[in-house]
């Protein structure tokens, strides 16, 4: 039994969900596929140039207070980053062209810490690189083989096939072709996932 | 303790927060206050003349799938309406004026039913007559009462008073000043509302 979980870096409600994700699903016995992509050329097609939740502000500010109270049950810091959306593109690449590696998981949940709790730049890559060295990984050969042209192309294919596929936001799990949407789905694509 | 229900009759996911909330309510021993409002002018202001379920196509065909599912989950019927979005608006200016009548919660169940079950319009008198009737109540007086000057601007206070307080779609839940957006946040906003 597996999930596909499809993940953005610069994604509010991603975050919940990349923290609790692994335990959840290991505890019934579903397999997680790491699947990054980028919302941008999504959003973009939708037409629109930036977060829906910075467009669409009355949408927005009740995201920021639900994200709040989602975060405080779930007991995992929230702290507001001081730029949204950001710029993910460096850790999805890394992740994409590493999806197979025990560390991906750990990696997944350093790059959100940064991101929502310590408002760290993770496009930067000093950043990832901190990120991949707490993990006790040689960061540089991993930065490395997450730049090449290979690598680049992988990500661009692999967003390509969530749009192909109805993926339109993030977080989304995918079972077959049976498609949930947002961190609130998380148990009912588990629970399909067993049928 | 009190919960506004802030509803649109249009709206796919209040057919089901609209099924479940009085019994969920009152199991939990919090009264609810039947608010009903327009999102039109709300998405107008977001610049949709449509819903954005139509105008998404992917969030759309993603939305009916999800609405299969939590109906089932829910035991309620679904019948995908063969005009969507319906207008609400006389159903709305019904319970508008006449939010305290005790038959309202069974006359909401009834416009949604009519709408998301048995694909009926429930723009026609002749429905909401229905409604009203199998309720045991004098429809030709409520009709009346619902479409006088003073029973049209209650309901456009209303909707303004959505927007003012931050709601920019349905169903949402307001507890004091605390907004909850979602069929999924029900139970949430009931724990808040016995805080």
């Amino acid at each position: 039994m597996k999930i596909e979980f499809w993940f953005e870096f610069a994604s509010t409600y991603s975050y919940p969900a990349a923290m609790r994700i692994e335990a959840l699903a290991a505890s019934r016995d579903v397999q997680v596929a790491w699947r990054p992509f980028l919302l941008g050329p999504i959003f973009q097609q939708q037409g629109w140039n930036d977060s829906p939740f910075n467009i669409y502000q009355a949408k927005g500010r009740y995201m920021w207070r639900d994200m709040e109270r989602v975060c405080e049950r779930q007991d995992i810091p929230l702290r507001k980053p001081s730029t949204f959306p950001r710029n993910g593109l460096l850790p999805a690449r890394v992740v994409c062209a590493h999806s197979e590696q025990a560390w991906v998981p750990g990696f997944v949940r350093a790059i959100y810490r940064a991101n929502f709790a310590d408002d760290a730049d993770i496009s930067s890559p000093a950043i990832v690189e901190q990120c991949l060295t707490a993990l006790g990984q040689d960061a540089a050969t991993i930065l490395a083989t997450s730049q090449t042209p290979t690598a680049k192309d992988k990500l661009k294919a692999q967003t390509a096939e969530a749009m192909e596929r109805g993926v339109f936001g993030a977080p989304s799990f995918v079972v077959g072709d049976e498609l949930f949407w947002g961190n609130d789905r998380l148990e009912d694509a588990l629970a399909w996932a067993r049928r």
